[in-house]
């Protein structure tokens, strides 16, 4: 039994057939009898494959049809030096590509728009031409909110088999992207496993391998090695970077007098440099080369926030949004090149000075999708930051947000284990489709009035499948009540069969519905609506 | 060792004096040797007692001041009738009670800006003159925000013990009040038990113990049996009733096309009842009467809302705000016969759809406090509804809502145990905290900033004791560094050893520090800020 069934025991997944032959993935939640089954977005990925072997190569007709000879002896397609084959690119040129087709079908929306918000600017589909096995999606502010989940292990603690199971495990509960954050040994072999198993798009921060190359002594980086780093990872088929290339020098002394300094490690690091070497960072002055190098796979820019704030106390500062307006300077760098764009956010942000933050990203940089991290709203709860962030994450996804980078429980304590990864990607679905309902999606809004109506129709079973954590929401309640009896009945365990405002409120209804004739009736006799009737009778139990 | 030792390891009670005698607790927070101590607010309540006994009377010599010989054999205050004894009447005479001086020190504000919140309607000290057990706190939007934790016993679980014990853990973590909400046997010994051993106020919701005492039948109900049931608990000391005088005859049909009908217990009692009997609500036409109840005994209103959404399909319709209205005109009669009052709100609410509830609240009632149950910003995820319902909760928190009414994990799916009261009370204490952040209150800041230099500076102890839950800050970073060296290490789990953004600011700070100066001479000498200087030297590790 995969994974899955197990998560979702009334789900399967059914794939929707649309243009140029893309089949897209969506789980579908069977009712019961005489209610119509609800399919919802699915990133869990193709189920019980080899490992070793990897996912199957999903998008090696599409990329082999757009570079013709350019697929290698490996499968793989070798990039041809000042080529451009990036989703932009082909969205500028009008056309729509098998990923958008894929996406169009995802999402429940046009092909058209897809490929328009793509040339725009306001939407990304990372992509990189040698990961096959992705299930493309779309990052912008014009489509569901999505989140992503950190994995990757350190020098401390975990294994690559670990780091693979993280990832199948967020993907199923719904992780849309998944970044891979190693620091420790084997951080090529990691990423390698990584990436042939996933179907969400891979993210990395190439500063932190450069860094294990030079034996982790910032100072000792140079653009050499981490161009290398860079096109190493290309080949790989990670398909976005961030780099930390706003954290210029002269932002740095801006972090001096702040709580909590700098806390962004690709910051700290490019910072460590730039004031050892006195010069600029190397990322910013190289930027145009950086923008070749991801053309030539259509890896996106994840622009890093390196001085995000680390605390309340520093939100909202000088050094943040020097870094931000430089975002906007290096996204039209980026897309002068043809390459995807989207900007890192915060981080930790009292709730009265989020909605600043979209607002500025929105106008320094041009409507590019952003990403933030939580933010978190208070910094008193460590062991809760899943919680303190969402509340941020579901208010900025609202305001516009297009990615949310999820936070666990063991946020500044910890690494996260498998319970904490589920508690993170949970925590933060919510947020998403909180928002999601909020922009007034209206896909959204049908999942929740199914979920509603089941609720009050007392069909328990429907409940549970249709929550976001089926067999979590059916402990619960069995917990209380656990014979099966329970489940057809016409109340639950926080009122007891006597006494259920649902039940009650269907006696409600009904006589409502008949009282209402009867006194529509009446009205028309006596010209007023509601008449004293001592002697109507009393509703039955 | 008493439970509040061992939930808060590095903390004490300390007691703070206020005029006329009062003593303030609150919890103290050692922090490493150099670094001052936190004081925070307390609603543990006196520990290690006998429960049997019930909690030491702290406003006994109060109230007897106040009434005279009016303190019967039993110890507690009889009432007389016709005399005004609320809290609302001491201020709108100009009279600083004991009561406020408690919570003048309680909130860090003058004693006259509380008792002219109070004389406003702005604020509400619920506390009955039988329940000399409480310690006095305060209800009002520019306060801080409170959370209250539902408790009681159904038909179909629990005992008295538990509900004692679950009492006790709630304002352990948090609660700084508690809904008795029991609907079972032993309702009225159930809620002596309870309010004897309450520091905080307890509210009940009357017309459950009426309903009981009718068999169940909704339509057996009565004025009189009402009232008695009122009288019953005025006696024994519940201080805010949830009264749901606002479901009126003519707003019931509006509910019966909603998805989820009505949800509320309270309102389909008296929806029920209405509809049996073809008459107004008997607590709409009695209101009045039981003002004068309530005024002898000072108990507050808290006015249910019978008819608010139970989804987010049925948010912000034409019932709910009917009702709404209908609770600002009860405000105003209330407010005549110098009863406090306080309005419920929703409920199930999508993000964009929040702030409307607080805007017409404000208007409507006249700015009484609003109390609002989450709201829940999305229906989709039963089992996790405490974080579905903490990010509306912190938004409206925000908004004005003076009071949030948790929400725990079982939330539509059955009875919240011990964990389940503790998850709901910490994820409103973060609603809550983030509320006040935002809303600006000096207090809520300090902590903040508090943990943030103690996490800034790798004081691990610190950082554990000052988090909200300090037990399962420090199990969560064990689970990866368990050895002691790790909590003085200035690296942790994360990042490991030698790669630590918090580390690399410290240099980056003194290097910065050191460099301004240097570069500050360069400066003059030379105009310009900035001087490349290839021969720096390098960091050390």
């Amino acid at each position: 039994m995969s994974e899955f069934s197990t998560a979702f025991p009334n789900s399967q997944k059914v794939f929707v057939d649309g243009a140029q032959g893309v089949r897209v993935p969506m789980r579908e939640v069977a009712l019961e009898q005489g209610q119509s089954s609800i399919r919802v977005y699915d990133t869990s990925g193709p189920q019980d494959h080899d490992v070793k072997a990897g996912l199957p190569k999903l998008r090696e007709p599409w990329v082999r049809a757009r570079l013709g000879t350019g697929v290698g002896a490996s499968g793989r397609p070798t990039p041809v030096p000042n080529r451009c084959v990036t989703q932009l690119h082909y969205a500028r040129n009008g056309e729509i590509t098998p990923e958008m087709e894929f996406i169009a079908v995802r999402e429940g929306l046009p092909a058209d728009f897809v490929r328009d918000e793509v040339a725009r600017g306001r939407a990304i589909i990372p992509s990189n031409i040698n990961h096959l096995e992705l299930e493309p999606m779309i990052i912008g502010r014009n489509f569901l909110v999505k989140i992503n989940a950190n994995i990757g292990n350190s020098a401390v603690s975990s294994s690559i088999e670990e780091e693979v199971q993280k990832l199948q495990w967020a993907t199923l509960w719904g992780a849309d992207t998944v970044m891979d954050l190693s620091t420790g040994k084997n951080i090529h072999e990691t990423r390698e496993w990584i990436i042939r198993n996933s179907a969400v798009p891979i993210g990395t921060v190439p500063i932190y391998q450069a860094l294990e190359k030079v034996g982790g002594r910032p100072e000792d980086l140079t653009w050499e090695v981490y161009r290398d780093t860079l096109i190493e990872q290309c080949e790989q088929g990670v398909d976005y970077f961030t780099v930390h290339a706003g954290v210029l020098l002269r932002y740095i002394p801006m972090t001096a007098r702040r709580v909590t300094g700098i806390v962004s490690r690709g910051g700290s690091i490019m910072a460590k440099w730039c004031l050892a070497h006195h010069q600029e960072n190397f990322t910013y002055t190289h930027f145009r080369e950086i923008c070749e190098i991801m053309r030539a796979y259509d890896v996106s820019f994840s622009l890093g926030d390196g001085l995000r704030p680390g605390s309340i106390a520093d939100a909202n500062d000088e050094a943040q949004f020097a870094e931000l307006k430089t975002q906007g300077e290096l996204n039209r760098i980026a897309w002068a090149h043809d390459v995807q764009v989207m900007n890192e956010g915060p981080g930790h942000i009292p709730m009265h000075l989020i909605k600043e933050n979209m607002e500025k990203q929105l106008e320094w940089c041009q409507e590019a999708p952003f990403y933030t991290l939580g933010p978190l709203t208070t910094d008193i709860a460590p062991g809760y930051d899943h919680i303190t962030s969402a509340i941020g994450a579901a208010m900025i996804g609202w305001y516009g947000t297009a990615m949310l980078c999820y936070v666990t429980p063991k946020e500044h304590l910890g690494l996260p284990n498998r319970d904490d990864v589920k508690a993170g990607v949970i925590a933060y679905k919510i947020a998403a489709h909180a928002a999601d309902l909020a922009k007034g999606h209206p896909r959204a809004r049908e999942w929740d009035d199914a979920l509603s109506k089941a609720r009050f129709e007392f069909r328990w079973e429907d409940q549970f499948n249709l929550a976001l954590d089926p067999v979590t929401a059916r402990a619960y309640h069995d917990e209380t009540l656990p014979a099966d009896g329970a489940k057809v009945a016409h109340f639950c365990s926080m009122c007891g069969p006597k006494f259920c405002s649902m039940e009650l409120t269907q006696q409600v209804r009904d006589y409502a519905n008949a009282g209402m004739q009867e006194m529509s009736v009446e009205f028309r006799k006596k010209g007023e609506i509601y008449v004293t009737s001592p002697k109507q009778p009393a509703l039955s139990e």
